[in-house]
């Protein structure tokens, strides 16, 4: 394709896409496509030939698109937040039209540097000191693989420099989070080879946080023992409920061992731009690595992680190449990020930042952020009121977790057994995801289904959250209604 | 932003986009920047308040554009292509603006299956039987890794389960590769836990490639010391030379033991879309996993690894994650590429190849190819016939290794001693590229300098490299006669 052609191709995919946004509230919220279907719009076999941008963008609209769930859709209530805002949107077309390749600082001085500047910028909006220096990596589970593979080396003095986690057999190196923490804690132990046995799930409070007084009491059991406590991973926002585990506590326990600390602030890290929520976090300058999702409530589109670490060095250690073919006369006076991650290859995906920050101004963030926050206590206030219904967990960011207990089943509320309870949690939350109006998930909580509303979609509004609350208390009564009625026949 | 904001901004951008592509060839390959010359054209604190698009892409200009080295330049013959073709520049495009989010088939069954689609054309288009299935990965360093992880639990039995690889220390796996294969392979083995004792290097016959005798005797000798052979990397165009390891007689060597092979192709799987190259991975339907990059010579924008596996059920089991809020009524009947590799949330990926494949059409890539191939087997025929030039390696691909002989100079020609001759090497290459008229990445072989020719982007004809042969007989015969001069003097 001829710049020339990339201009009509382009301005006509722009159209596209700005007719798309503006028209996808219309639309249902979950896709509708049953598995294969949107694959049975493609042909087996790679078709010869070419077509037309015109031609391409209709299979978008036909084949595509209903196979989308609409994360975008201001009725979008599932998992967390995950705003592509199109000022970032823009960044990312502008760092794929340069087409510039980071595999070291001469492949691109500017990609390396802007990334410096930016990772910078949102150190400072988040209210990190300057001990910590920034990178991006694609997701928080890889940028927690990151931490595990740092910590696994710092605990075992640099074992891979001789005969690897074989050689730690005398003394096994051990990783600590709550049940609470992102699957990825798990996946990430698991992969960086410290083995499901060496593993703690630590004790929680009540409000799903992580338990110091458990952690260190944990940790002095396996020191006793000969195994090396390693690392803690520490959840700031957890998935399920947004917990928020002790930072400065955990910190405390860790340090009587050396292990290391990451702070996993995947959905909170954008709150830390507000001052007032910093205190959720009190205690993150005595870790060692902190990750957050921009992608994920900030909003500026998928893939940006920020990771941060004050130990640069060791980090650079753990992960460092150095072929002839990638020596530069400026190596020693420039950043070489492709020892700060796994891929040696990146993308410029500080444009996207960039973009976000300077067309729609970090401002604009903050508002959302406050804005998002006040819907949440508005709906749990409701939730809160409403009898039958039930507030599973705080409410410290914009997650509110909920059962309803079907009044006149089982007796007044409350009373209906585990597995009925179940049911009739999934049963109106499908009801409301089948029905395209509104998205929910659904998640397990000390052994049993609730119901996450997470608010924060960038187009989210007090109307929405209104529509939403009329359509559960709907839809629980509807499903309610059937348990009753089942119950009396 | 809203849509028509982003209406009008992406006109303008897609407009500085074709007009940059357009203008590239007629400024510098390398980037002029020095380091922290792109960061000071930022302010070191966050901007308050926003700009406009306009404002935004003067910055771009003025700041950011000239810290780019221009790999889309038709004279940048550095490292390998990367290529970002337009039609692919478009697809990622599409997939920002959809605002896709994938972390389950449920969240964007659209992704989850233009993925599979995609990278079965792919599989196809490359000649790899049905019994591959296939994802994409960022880079080819991720892919290695995840190759790496698969195999040891395979040599393990699935320690992970269990006490991980401190368990292993009776009976540590162990990798074989050569010292050819890219650096992120020892990376990727030190990261998984091997532990450097326990990576081998293979010895290489004259072309630089894997010796499989040698293979077969150090996985013997390991085995017989209670070590478990683990995985062979099998390099299929290696990063120095372009050389080819013989991957049958690996997988040969290889299923003695029961080790994983993964064959690297990142820079050559691109030829194997052309039928008459794929005698350079004979053997490939032996191995376990195959990785290469569109994202290098076929110019679908990076980042763009395929990885295709035999064992997916395998690749599941070690990968796997099931946490209930990613629980959904389709589990089982559909892919969950979350469990296929590190990350949790992935872009749509697929669309820049699904827009890289329909716009442009495979038929124009293989024509790239064959030119290419052309143009490298020309420029090596040129180098052959000229005095005091030699090719230092053979050229199976698009890259072509060279080293050139002052004559006059020390005798004549060839009398250079090594250290002389590496400082001839790097000056001539050197002004190449400070003259931004062309760049060449110099690379040692042999404990030696040389200068490697990689010829594969997309608007390089015939002319940019007769051009480029005449710059380089120019840059050598000048740093030639300073070498002679004061030899002299």
């Amino acid at each position: 394709m001829t710049p020339e052609e990339f201009r009509r191709a382009g301005h006509r995919l722009i159209d596209w896409i700005a007719d798309y946004r503006s028209g996808l509230a219309d639309g249902p919220v979950l896709a509708r496509t049953g598995p294969g279907e949107v694959a049975a719009g493609f042909p087996p076999e790679p078709p010869a030939g070419t077509v037309d941008i015109d031609e391409l963008l209709e299979l978008l609209d036909q084949v595509v698109v209903p196979g989308v769930t609409q994360v975008q859709h201001p009725m979008h209530f599932g998992w967390f937040p995950s705003n592509a805002t199109l000022s970032s949107v823009l960044g990312d077309l502008a760092s794929s039209g340069l087409g510039s390749l980071g595999i070291s600082w001469e492949s691109s001085p500017a990609l390396t540097e802007v990334e410096e500047v930016v990772c910078d910028w949102m150190r400072q909006l988040t209210g990190l000191s300057d001990a910590w220096s920034g990178t991006i990596q694609d997701t928080a589970s890889t940028a927690c693989l990151v931490a595990l593979l740092t910590a696994r080396e710092r605990a075992t003095e640099h074992a891979q420099a001789r005969g690897g986690m074989p050689d730690a057999g005398g003394a096994p190196p051990v990783v600590y989070t709550t049940a609470q923490a992102h699957s990825s804690v798990r996946k990430a132990a698991l992969l960086a080879g410290f083995g499901a046995d060496h593993l703690r799930v630590v004790g929680e409070d009540a409000a799903y946080a992580m338990d110091p007084a458990a952690l260190a009491a944990a940790m002095r059991a396996d020191a006793d023992a000969g195994r090396v406590p390693a690392a803690v991973i520490a959840s700031v926002g957890t998935t399920g409920t947004t917990a928020f585990d002790p930072v400065a506590a955990i910190v405390e326990a860790a340090a009587v061992h050396g292990a290391w600390v990451h702070v996993d602030a995947a959905m909170a890290g954008t709150a830390m731009l507000v001052p007032e929520c910093r205190h959720l976090w009190d205690g993150v300058e005595g870790a060692d690595s902190v990750t957050w999702n921009p992608h994920k409530w900030m909003g500026t589109i998928l893939d940006t992680s920020l990771y941060y670490v004050r130990d640069v060095e060791h980090l650079v250690r753990v992960m460092s190449t150095n072929p002839s073919y990638l020596r530069s006369n400026r190596d020693g006076e420039v950043t070489q990020y492709r020892d700060w991650g796994l891929p040696l290859g990146r993308r410029f995906r500080s444009l996207k930042l960039l973009f976000h920050l300077r067309l729609d101004g970090i401002e604009s963030v903050r508002e959302r952020v406050r804005r998002d926050l006040d819907n949440a206590r508005w709906l749990a206030e409701q939730v809160d009121a409403a009898p039958g219904w039930e507030i599973v967990a705080p409410v410290p960011l914009q997650t509110v977790c909920v059962r309803h207990h079907p009044v006149g089943a089982g007796g007044a509320g409350g009373g209906l057994d585990g597995e009925t309870l179940d049911r009739h949690t999934l049963a109106w939350v499908d009801e409301v995801n089948a029905s395209g109006d509104a998205y929910l998930t659904p998640s397990v909580l000390d052994g049993r289904w609730m119901v996450r509303v997470s608010i924060g979609v960038e187009t989210t509004e007090r109307v929405h959250v209104e529509r939403l609350w009329v359509r559960m208390q709907e839809a629980a009564a509807r499903a309610g209604a059937g348990i009753a009625s089942s119950a009396g026949g």
